[in-house]
């Protein structure tokens, strides 16, 4: 059987773990590393600790449950059970629990693929504690450890995080891979002088370079890649006053895209903008890269199981994310797919996070009958060569 | 007689005062209302109090000399006795030494102006100090005092601050006016969202909105007034993550220019293009305007005088004053002129701030000669009608 999961817990669930760690508004605080996010994963412990389930922490901290007395290897699907700082109840938490819901599905019903599947909630993703090296933390260790090769593949399910799924009236979307990311610190040096008594051609204003800087950044990354995305959320001015023509300034820009050939040319384009700006005002400037994820591309095979199983779900349809997930170090060791719900407003990494009951009881639908799909294929092939990314 | 100022008194009283209040890499700390100030004003004061001088403070602070036993009334002349932080040792100083000095000269030759000629120290013209209400704090009370009554007129020298007259090779220069000088906040605010999965329709970017602004800031002043002038000093992101687009954004401008309606215009434009620019970026701003200086003419008797005898001592052309000063405050209630010395380098607010010797004696010798020949003009003419300005 194992043909339908079972919506009220999935739900109930989710309700639970949205309570560990919650600010009087609703939003959550469980950082990696702090108490109330080790709460969240004890009870996720806890919580698969049933009649023959059993359950574990590894090293770094991820929490474990697959079937007692079974070797392997598995299907590994989760996500992660950390949040940013005020963060929302689905971000992470929606695959882990969706996770848990299928191998418990699997598990009761006594379907045979129930010894196949393993479910992880994974430490540290976010990398906002001070602790963190730029998040990813469980999962990376996992692709490192020895148990990956118990592993015969990864699948996990996420919130959007955007509006596209919305937007286009989606219900689940199998997700092609994940932009690459990289962070630069522009930093310009000029003179800092009297705003009043130094002309326009005397001056070497490094706050216009910065800002000049921040306003180019798009047309940049759309001249290269109409599907590229950047930011830049931090500027700085020195010395900071409103008589004084700053004279340092900086800025950190981040550039996202499908792949690193397009970021390639982007970090070459910005070098150029960066100095014809900085030329042009009589400015030095550099552009440090200051950390690059690279591009994920996922699993052909599984991404079309996923697609199929999506489309006998609701409306479907491709799309890449923009924002990283420990899919991507995954992939780089195993076959990997992923799938999305929406985001109802696009709203995430804040309370206003929020997916419809029905979508979210439509994606672990649709994630155990990827599961149930997808397992026996990979058990019966060779261990795909899946090269370890650099 | 009375033709030659005391060449090595001034500049070794220009040394002394350069000794109060500095630091070990010789800027100078007299930020007015502290200890240091306080020293500086009563070495001023110490120093007029010789025989036949009589020396007071004002009220507010501000330090006088005149002869003992006149009755006025008096053509005042001086600058203003502090500094900014680790300000110059010429800013306000060289005015107020060279002022001395040419009273000095006059009671010491016996010259009939003396009798008419009165010396300031200003208190607070910088404004930096926590207690001050943005600067010209002496001067605006003499403004408004009944003191202004017994005066004929005000005349100032002082370091230029900036490097047009060493750029073009000037001893000596006239001062036209002061620039109107006003400051305003933007404020933007969009909607702070996760970079990656935001699409760039889908933005309120408040930051890029900031960007923008300051980046456009030049070429509007520049489409207005060619010699307007402006700063952009102060930016600042919200929430200020690299991974997050800003929600909101701030930014203080700054506009100068030699006319109140040239800064109306200015206004007006800076008005629509942040309004433009915001609605574009899909966020809402506001420009508030946090103060205002207008723009100070100075008059025209007083001017000629001063550029004819600029002219008699070395090479000169009129200019007008990008930097705020006590002048433009008096010249709301006095008939008023200014002179410059160059600055090597354009250098001020910072211990490079220099002056070649040979030029502060110049200058000083103008200003004596600029005393005599209208002093006896202004005593002689019935109380010019200056209206007190808004």
């Amino acid at each position: 059987m194992a043909d339908r999961i079972n919506a009220d817990r999935l739900l109930s669930d989710l309700t639970h773990l949205s309570q560990i760690g919650a600010g009087p508004d609703g939003a959550l605080w469980r950082v990696a590393g702090t108490k109330a996010d080790r709460a969240g994963r004890d009870w996720l412990d806890k919580t698969m600790r049933v009649e023959g389930l059993h359950t574990y922490y590894d090293d770094i901290g991820n929490v474990f449950s697959r079937r007692e007395n079974t070797s392997g290897p598995w299907l590994l699907i989760g996500s992660h059970a950390d949040t940013v700082p005020a963060g929302g109840h689905l971000d992470g938490a929606y695959g882990v629990i969706a996770a848990m819901e299928v191998l418990r599905t699997l598990h009761e019903t006594g379907h045979p693929m129930a010894d196949h599947v393993e479910t992880v909630a994974w430490f540290d993703e976010e990398g906002v504690g001070p602790q963190s090296a730029g998040g990813l933390v469980g999962s990376t260790a996992l692709a490192g450890s020895a148990h990956a090769d118990d592993l015969v593949g990864y699948l996990e399910i996420h919130v959007e995080q955007g509006r596209r799924m919305e937007d286009a009236g989606l219900d689940l979307a199998p997700v092609t891979g994940i932009v690459g990311v990289r962070r630069y610190q522009a930093s310009v040096s000029g003179q800092d002088n009297h705003a009043g008594t130094t002309m326009w051609a005397d001056r070497q204003d490094a706050g216009r370079v910065a800002a000049r800087i921040v306003a180019a950044l798009k047309d940049i990354i759309l001249g290269i890649d109409p599907k590229g995305i950047g930011n830049a959320g931090v500027i700085h001015f020195g010395p900071g006053a409103a008589n004084v023509v700053p004279g340092t300034a900086g800025a950190e820009l981040e550039i996202r895209a499908s792949s690193d050939s397009a970021l390639d040319d982007i970090e070459a384009d910005l070098h150029q903008t960066v100095s014809r700006i900085a030329t042009e005002e009589n400015c030095a400037a550099t552009l440090t890269r200051i950390s690059a994820k690279p591009a994920a591309h996922f699993d052909k095979l599984l991404l079309d199981i996923v697609e199929e199983t999506c489309r006998a779900n609701g409306r479907t349809d491709r799309l890449l994310s923009y924002a990283g997930h420990d899919a991507s170090v995954l992939s780089t060791r195993l076959p990997t797919a992923m799938m999305f719900v929406p985001s109802t407003g696009g709203f995430s990494h804040s309370n206003k996070e929020h997916t419809p009951d029905e979508q979210l009881v439509l994606g672990t639908q649709a994630l155990l009958e990827s599961v149930l799909k997808m397992a026996p294929i990979l058990l019966e092939q060779p261990k795909s060569p899946v090269a370890l990314a650099a």
